[in-house]
């Protein structure tokens, strides 16, 4: 028997009969502003489980820890289960989306070094930005914790940057989440895809990412396809 | 002759005969709502000359270094003139104000260890908070410059938390600005007093400072000029 263990805003995940290991089920939930819209997007659970499949895989085997295990059907993948911390890991390379507002920054800002922000995963709060030191003085993680997980995104940061340069695409920024293993280790968990990420083709600046869904520009479904297959041909 | 140099929401800047010193007169502007209200209220500015002169001159004495040089009238003192960082440093020791509103917190409640939060001056923008790895990343400031800001403000807290305690006043919070000096050292500036701090009797846990004014609870003079003449036995 496979029970729901918990869902989310597009993922659903089961237990197996390992109790170490999850199935995550992506759906074509969509949303944006902060949850307000909801659409269900033909194909997008099926693209997104296969790229995210893809890119973890390809993390697991460049010195990152991820609870990825195999992608067992289109739209499902097993996962390492963890304790989730409430914390979303946001890496920037140029300014957009929430930094470029709240600095007043032009769009793709070129930032000195690239930039690590910490989220509030907490829907009530929507989200709220939380640095090192409230998140210690909160005692939500301990400050070592809380370095960890600023390394790791970087390290993320380095090696899909290289990946994503041989696709002919720019990674702008995105968000991680990590959780805690049964050993007591943190390691990378939730999912990386275009609703996750800002990918622009390289030679046109278009967006293959949520973004097309988020400003209504037009179907976001081509750009999600095109990420897939110059993952498939890159990796 | 004496020449404005810059002014703000509560203050103005001349220049003195002395190129590195400027004379801060302090007046009776008042400001809530990120300057939504700006009232006039009669004596503010000598008794916050009075308390900032107080507080400043005592952490020249304890270790810290300000521009503080002397109070020279009723309503102004003189300050070592220094090119302004364009952060304020906010250090907090319970939640209170914009901290407890992002939580969702209890108002006062304990934290695990001091917060140091900062936010970037620009009105246009309302003073966005700024994480350290934000500001490196838009060439705001050092990492190195921030660290010291932070241990500047954890120290400062140290010194007027034991001398609040001594004065039966719990100190919540409280927001700095510093400056550059001539000599390219970063030196504590612009003011310490009921408007920058949340300060609390410790028996009745009333406010003693510019809460009184933001809630719109009563006169909030009483409660300043008690702050000064407690400090004028402390010290
Ligand atoms: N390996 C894992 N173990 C346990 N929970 C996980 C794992 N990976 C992701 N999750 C959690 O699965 C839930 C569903 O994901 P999702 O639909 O993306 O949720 P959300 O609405 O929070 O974005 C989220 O709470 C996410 O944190
Ligand atoms: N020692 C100093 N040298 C130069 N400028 C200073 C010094 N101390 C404070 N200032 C600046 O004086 C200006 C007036 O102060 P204030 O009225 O409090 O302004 P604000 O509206 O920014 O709060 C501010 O821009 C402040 O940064
Ligand atoms: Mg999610
Ligand atoms: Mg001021």
């Amino acid at each position: 028997m496979t029970t729901l263990v918990t869902s989310g805003k597009t993922k659903e995940l089961y237990t197996t009969e390992n109790d170490d290991v999850l199935r995550a089920h992506y759906t074509d939930h969509t949303t944006a502003g902060d949850g307000l819209r909801n659409e269900l997007i033909d194909n997008k659970g099926a693209v997104n489980n296969q790229i995210s499949s893809l890119i973890f895989g390809y993390l697991n085997q460049n010195g990152v820890a991820t609870h990825f295990i195999e992608q067992v059907s289109e739209t499902d993948q097993l996962n390492k289960k963890v304790e989730m911390i409430p914390l979303e890991v946001v890496v920037r390379n140029f300014a957009a989306g929430h930094f470029q507002k709240r600095f007043g920054t032009d769009y793709l800002q070129t930032l000195k070094q690239p930039v690590v922000e910490f989220f509030y995963k907490d829907n009530d709060l929507h989200d709220p930005i939380v640095t090192k030191s409230d998140a210690v003085g909160l005692d939500l993680l301990s400050a070592e914790k809380l370095e960890q997980l600023e390394a790791a995104g970087l390290k993320v940061n380095q090696v899909l940057t290289d990946l994503f340069n041989k696709m002919n695409v720019t990674l702008v920024d995105f968000k991680l989440e990590f959780g805690i293993n049964a050993d007591g280790e943190i390691i990378l968990a939730d999912e990386i895809s275009p609703d996750s990420c800002r990918l622009l083709d390289k030679d046109t600046n278009e967006s293959l990412d949520k973004d097309v869904f988020r400003k209504q520009t037009g179907d976001m479904m081509p750009g999600y396809l095109e990420i897939l297959h110059r993952l498939q041909k890159a990796i």
